[in-house]
């Protein structure tokens, strides 16, 4: 994305780097590169203040010059490291420390001699947290595509199956592999779906697509069976609470207070909610701001995160519910499907 | 697995470690870290000379218990470090420094005063490279599972899509997103799959699943339309090419010798070949050995891996065909699949 890699080139000029460097060497395509480039293929992105340079192999020169524009495409064959150098005169080269490996930085410093490296790993994390209006317009779309044609399932598989299904058919991707745990099993937060039955009782869908390279989050609990009045009640009161604390979260706000927030709302259940609150998404299923006790982030407008607070009975039974939620001068729910208790 | 961790440990004694930690504590599920417990929550594995400890987060204490057997699980709160600090006495700590960032090995340095790193990187990757017979046996079914049903489609797109959609049906995940590349297309080793109807000419599906946690790896290059009598044969050129890559490679080969091989098999086309001859498979989609021009392993009996020649003719067409191959006393395909050039 031109914009915030001139936002990054900005940044270079002002802390007085020569340049910064993202690495796409693996199959595990590195989120910050994908970010500012929206090309999956192997390659490095040197940011200079006055050069954008995508280094790529030869084999990806094609796909890479269709697909990033603005910038200056070079090929490299087995010559990675001396076409690099090339490019690096100065001396302080920003890297993401959260994305560098311990083997890479020792390839960096035998390769590139006499540099120093300097974090930029909070500066891309803040710029990815507050979207732009393309991304939010994909967000969007990507929270708009969840529990479409939701019916009735045999197992817990069948369930995550189907999302999964649903999902590609769309012509999306999964952002995590779905939860969906019935019975004593929606006591456990990360259960993985199993071939069993779907149990009585409550049982929590948690489930995200990836549109255009960016996640949804959302998560409702649903009935199997015939409710209980006491059953009625709890979900009724964790779905007021969970309306209370997206409608007090303001701009600006620190993720502590609303975190704190959610606990007072949860009142007599707060022990029983063993996770944070919610984390941004974006490229990323986990971004900033993140939402929990110690958090240091703030919840800015255009940011985008998960609200989703759930209490936990061990053995017995959970509920969650998540929406993902835009900040503007008020939220702004982006995952709009009901949140009535839905009885199978 | 037990069986590799006992290996490790084997290994932490002999280099006089303390331990060795391996950390699974983002979304992207870390593979030594699953390989090793065949869990996929968040956590840290301490494996220590005499004991096997799973630090998990309180959420994920029953799941955890029920997956991994042999280890003594144990639970931290927000105290993470404080409870890790707990069962490391010793100096020298194993890392795989091609897993652990900069980020991570600061926070290490921080919170765990008084340590020496001992990178264990390569010996995991070894451990990793030969396969036991359970993990054959899952490769070999991984393995099966492609190709099922293949039909007529309108789109590369449909075709990724359909082979997307059929994996998630047999219950697997996919090992990559499928490459489908018609037309010129075929000319780029890494094309993503586009909208538009099927170019004639040959068309390239490259395809992995991955069952139990573990990728397979195919290539077929099918012909959409009517081959010429010149398309035949270098089809049936490539294919015998490929046929003989494979069956010359013996157990304890050099993997610089396998690729130089295959230069030779190619013989005029040499040139057009642009990538490496395979990689390992496991449970990730690239793992040793590497058969590239420098590379430094061999291929050792109970390694699996790709053997997979392509030839590349800038904007015209390009073939390549792909087996997973497992090293016994002689090469054996797990990739069973017709290679014969299929029309359609």
């Amino acid at each position: 994305m031109k914009q915030k890699r001139k936002e990054l080139q900005h940044y270079v000029k002002k802390k007085k780097l020569h340049c910064a460097l993202f690495f796409n060497l693996s199959m595990n395509i590195d989120p910050n590169f994908f970010y500012l480039t929206h090309y999956d293929g192997y390659g490095c992105l040197i940011l200079l203040k006055d050069r954008e340079i995508l280094l790529v192999p030869e084999m990806e020169l094609q796909r890479a010059r269709r697909t990033v524009k603005g910038v200056q495409v070079k090929v490299y064959r087995k010559n990675f490291w001396e076409v690099l150098r090339k490019y690096i005169k100065g001396k302080y080269i920003g890297l993401d420390f959260n994305a560098i490996t311990l083997s890479m930085i020792k390839s960096l410093r035998k390769e590139i001699k006499g540099k120093r490296f300097v974090d930029v790993s909070a500066l891309v994390r803040n710029i990815r947290s507050v979207k732009t209006k393309k991304e939010i317009g994909i967000l969007r779309k990507a929270c708009s595509k969840c529990f479409r044609n939701f019916r009735n399932f045999d197992t817990e598989k069948d369930v995550s199956g189907f999302l999964y299904i649903e999902t590609i058919r769309d012509g999306c991707e999964l952002s995590f592999p779905p939860i969906v745990a019935s019975g004593s099993g929606s006591a456990e937060p990360h259960h993985t779906p199993k071939d069993y039955k779907l149990k009585k009782g409550f049982c929590i869908i948690d489930f995200g697509v990836k549109y255009q390279g960016y996640c949804s989050d959302t998560t409702r609990t649903v009935y199997i069976g015939k409710p209980s009045e006491k059953d009625k009640e709890i979900y009724q009161f964790m779905l007021t609470a969970q309306d209370n604390m997206i409608r007090s979260i303001k701009p600006g706000q620190r993720c502590t207070r609303a975190y704190d927030h959610s606990l007072k709302e949860l009142g007599q259940y707060a022990k029983n909610f063993t996770h944070g609150l919610g984390h941004g998404v974006g490229v990323e299923i986990h971004e900033l701001p993140d939402l929990r006790m110690k958090s240091k982030s703030r919840i800015e407008e255009g940011a985008v995160f998960t609200v989703e607070p759930g209490i936990y009975f061990y053995n017995r039974f959970g509920i969650r519910i998540e929406d993902t939620v835009l900040m503007e001068k008020r939220p702004v729910l982006l995952t709009r499907i009901s949140k009535k208790l839905r009885i199978f």
